[in-house]
């Protein structure tokens, strides 16, 4: 059971993907288990954070860009070492878990695809794991 | 096979919270698989590091403090987006591999719940998953 | 199904374990599903990133070297903090949804296992669970 989607994206930007998420898991059926969310991309991450102000995003982006921005010693010639770094540091997937054929999400969470070297047409996977 | 916790938190801190996964982990009788410890909340985390010294948990969160601090320009009115940076570069789960119905982790490893914006009372999840 | 791998690490580097990833999978059997892989020790991580150039990997150790040094107030006496830090960020397992017997990854992805304070004979687990 693995729903794939796609989406374009700004340049550097935190996109809302909790619909999909509740859209696989109800098209799974499954009661209770664990959904996967996973970019296939070296410049993009997977995160779970507050969506009510979007002030948030904009305070996330600039402070990951201060503390992992590109540097003069960086060797990698395509210049975007800070969107790996950015990768890395929020990592390619997060799993929520599923009661009642729902995500356990608190309040203020969603799930958010995060670009970090855009604009580009990008792909994300959902699998769900019923248990 | 989800399990809810409850706990009391100070300003910032690290809550080692093993013990309520070894004993998920045993009620669910699950001989493999993966325990997933999740927090609902969105300037908090969950990591994995040494239980030992207990100076380990002083220098990661200076250090997490020192990597993503409150900055001027940060726009969220609430002021805690240094929490909701740590709270995404720490992540808001942790797997650990279950075999013969315990945790694999290692001689220094424990399961922490990370405070970023307390003192709270908090919640945490931890499902079950036997493969 | 849980398969253990052991390596031999340099002081700091990152290591390419795709192929584990892959054998454990093949002999899995399992057409769908996730594989878990995970380190049990404190100063080492998991993440995904870019294979092709060998620079990204330059780039991503020094990157977190500077987010992330040692520092004169840290009290941990054994002075590895900045490596326990390294750890949290970048976390003690990856997920990697498994499709058709086979991990899927993007083109440039490839699972890396971080030492972060060797050298040191590492080891590292990877679980498999068909869904």
């Amino acid at each position: 059971m693995v729903y794939k989607y796609s989406l374009n994206t700004a340049k550097e930007n935190m996109y809302d993907i909790t619909n999909k998420v509740k859209e696989a898991i109800t098209i799974s059926g499954a009661k209770c288990g664990i959904a996967t969310i996973y970019t296939p991309h070296t410049t993009s991450g997977i995160t779970i954070n507050e969506n009510a102000d979007p002030d948030v995003v904009h305070d996330l982006l600039l402070g990951l860009e201060k503390a992992f921005p590109n540097r003069a010693e960086f060797k990698h010639d395509e210049g975007n070492s800070s969107a790996h770094l950015k990768a890395s540091a929020i990592g390619s997937s997060v799993a929520v878990i599923i009661d009642d054929n729902k995500p356990i999400l608190g309040t203020w969470q969603s799930v958010f695809f995060c670009e970090f070297d855009g604009p580009r047409t990008r792909t994300f996977y959902i699998n769900i794991s019923a248990n």
